[in-house]
């Protein structure tokens, strides 16, 4: 315990330490039944006689505030509930003037606010989420996870350079899932060396460390309209002014955007070409190539986000823009939290030329490596085969998915229109007549469903009448019911418009 | 495997996709005994006729690259060695514009040129590193980790919150070990609310979202001088100016820093008042008073790290920071890296008031949320008391690690000076006659020995004759014999600065 005490001050030392205990007890910090330090433990961590701390303790046990257990040490007394609250009573005149200032420029976190939305509809009963998972998946190879993470403890009693995590030509990743990775990607037609290949902690990690190392306030970026939403809030947190290209069934307009090249060059291109969060769709091969000739030829780089560029279900394949890279021009963001399971947090980049360097300056020091043991529990998930077999169940699984939310939407919801997705997990719907989805969420609600209204999606001009279907995060029977409690919703909804 | 065809391309497909696959093979990607796709694979993720793709593999095969095995498929032959370098070897006057202006305007990182400086030693056989830790420790509670690791998976499979790592109120972490992080600092002396207790990755994590909320490029930064390397070039990334305040034994220099405050004010304090890294004091408790009182008046934020600081084996405790803040007034930095096992990467935040939620923004929009399975893990191992047990075991291991490096120091090296730590893991060295540990660096490799000189320490100028040795990363024998090696490469460098 570490008690302010003042030796030389006018209040005895026995009476500091039964204030400080009794302010602690009274504000609900130290609950009943927790056990105090003994004299001992307290008098030599303070520098102080026992005799002072005994004194302390039987003023506050004489307030009724502790109690003794013989042989057993000095217990707080169970008459006092615990005001769990107290701490935050703080009103906002008392922060100082610094904390005050942070309010009024503080930058709109769009996840903040969705979180907010759907944190309040969080709490009814049985509700069916096609926002957000909210429960495990028997997808998830537990099992196989937990036998990797006990090989790779066991590999870190054994291995010299183990579990340490730190240490040469390592500030990058454990080599050994670098090299798995380098492999798997180059068999996918991207080819790739291990020394370019940077692990860390998610894909929304390489943005922002991409976004850290490229950009600075003012910059123009460009990015697909509608885009990831988080995405959005990384780049206006850094001030940086946003030029959204409109999305069609193949993807990113990559047509309408040399006029913008030529006028004002962005900083940076961000795109998600395959299974775009959020309408799902596939930026086709001619645009891929133009997208990849525009930027080289105007001096731009690309962030690739291929958050789930393998988990594809039927149709073509086709190339990353990286595979069309003719060297250093496409920056590469790939990730294993949706694949494997949401936990794990791992992610990759890969990068050639000098900003592989920088990139790597810029991850340590934002939180130094990514934890050594998760890195070399998924390399040995990876390396003894799971990982092929995992993916192609998972496919089968998501593609399942997919076609149980289309039956339900031609049944409960036919007049919204949608494209059906190739892959990823996503459907974008549209609702009729320009309707809002986000009055619509509303209406959900009640019924016990929910979605992410299309409008968290917009760089610029927030379009409304789209929603955001993740069908990935559930089973069967529940995309079935949600989808029918979404028909019964939109079914009261629009006849609520009607009235008005 | 995504080849990148193009369907219109007066070269045919089959003749692309055995192009594609040959230069894979002879820039060493596609590595011998590599499995193709079969056929029926290839054709379908192209889609393109089968074959096509025969074609093309058996004009590989007519090229000796590939070999058919009956019934199992086509391997790359062995015949072809890899060349691991050959995607390297691109000029640099091959880079985009983009990435070639990057090497023009990068900030310094220091830690790049110590892991240089470091690297090179590495290779030496025997070495012993009182720079970094390259052994696995005896000390981590391996067993029970592992133990905690299934502990947390099996909770996943029930929970139905679990393993999902998001959820409303979980952006903040895992909430039972918020709580027990509470738990543990208010009986520390540092009354904690959970809700004012934010999970991240590592402490490094922390004072890289505190700075990106608070600072903008031009802000001044109020620092110990030394300190932290890697914080240095947290702030160095993102030009903000250095204040470096000297320390003595009692730690920072309080006393000298109201004229700073009122001349320029600078816009955060940096502080690690117990242990300071690198030098291993610790903050009398009259200037921790001070230091929070005029950070109060001229309304200056204070950054505590307090990286170890419950790792002391003997002395007064003196309370944090944190423990002295009227409210609002220091966001606190802690870590279970250094304590329990540094792959962990585990570190937590107390900050209250309207900073709160920016950091929560600034954590989402960096990498979304800390792998929930590691928080589950953790939280785990200190909810059965372990922890408290392993504090106290990894303590008198240190003291004892420590009092065998002072021991040494008399015997080997009686010219040096320092003071002894009472915890943390460092000893503050000073050679005599203000020779350089930058110069004595080289001369202490070649015996086999590393150290992490003192001038990557300071953010202003630059003091060259002290060394910083890490003694808690080694075990007491490994001690005394790398400061017998230290003793004999100063006899050799002393010796050789009498000759110039």
């Amino acid at each position: 315990m570490r008690i302010p005490i003042i030796k030389d001050s006018p209040v005895p030392i026995y009476r500091q330490i039964q204030q400080f205990i009794a302010e602690q007890i009274e504000a609900g910090i130290l609950v009943p039944e927790t056990r105090l330090p003994s004299n001992r433990e307290l008098a030599a961590s303070l520098g102080i006689s026992r005799i002072v701390v005994a004194n302390a303790y039987s003023e506050l046990e004489s307030q009724g505030l502790v109690y003794g257990r013989r042989g057993s040490g000095t217990y707080i007394a169970q008459q006092y509930q615990s005001l769990p609250g107290s701490l935050r009573d703080t009103t906002s005149s008392d922060w100082p003037l610094w904390q005050q200032e942070l309010l009024s420029h503080a930058w709109h976190a769009s996840h903040q606010e969705l979180d907010q939305l759907l944190g309040e509809a969080a709490n009814q009963p049985g509700l069916i989420s096609f926002a957000e998972r909210n429960t495990p998946d028997p997808l998830w190879p537990i099992e196989d996870i937990r036998k990797a993470l006990s090989a790779a403890m066991r590999s870190g009693q054994d291995d010299r350079h183990s579990l340490i995590g730190l240490g040469h030509n390592n500030l990058a990743g454990y080599f050994p899932l670098r090299e798995t990775i380098a492999q798997i990607l180059t068999t996918e037609g991207i080819p790739t060396h291990p020394e370019h290949v940077m692990i860390n902690s998610g894909s929304q990690q390489a943005l922002s460390l991409v976004a850290r190392v490229l950009l600075k306030p003012g910059d123009l970026v460009l990015v697909e309209s509608p885009t990831y939403n988080v995405a959005i809030d990384l780049f206006r947190s850094m001030d940086v002014r946003l030029l959204g290209i409109p999305v069609d069934e193949q993807g990113m307009q990559v047509e309408r955007i040399e006029p913008y090249l030529q006028s004002s060059p962005p900083r940076l291109i961000y795109s998600t070409p395959t299974f775009h969060n959020p309408t799902g769709t596939c930026m086709s091969g001619n645009r891929r190539r133009q997208l990849v000739a525009l930027a080289d030829r105007y001096n731009i780089p690309i962030l690739e986000d291929d958050y789930v560029g393998n988990l594809r279900y039927e149709g073509r394949v086709e190339p990353a823009l990286k595979a069309l890279d003719p060297g250093g021009r496409v920056i590469y963001a790939g990730s294993f939290s949706k694949l494997l399971m949401p936990s794990l947090r791992i992610g990759f980049l890969v990068a050639s030329g000098p900003i592989f360097k920088r990139l790597l300056a810029s991850k340590y020091i934002a939180d130094l490596v990514t934890s050594d043991l998760l890195q070399r529990a998924l390399r040995e998930f990876i390396s003894v085969g799971r990982y092929y077999t995992h993916l192609r169940h998972v496919s089968q699984a998501y593609r399942q998915r997919r076609d149980t939310m289309s039956e339900a939407l031609h049944q409960f919801f036919p007049d919204a229109r949608w494209v059906s997705p190739k892959g990823g997990g996503y459907i974008w719907l549209q609702l009729p007549n320009e309707l809002s989805s986000d009055q619509f969420f509303h209406f959900a609600v009640r019924e016990g469903v929910t979605f992410v209204p299309g409008s968290f999606f917009y760089p610029g001009q927030r379009t409304q009448s789209f929603l955001r279907l993740n069908y990935a995060v559930n089973e069967p029977e529940a995309i079935r019911e949600g989808v029918r409690r979404l028909g019964c919703a939109f079914q009261k909804f629009s006849t609520s418009k009607v009235k008005e």
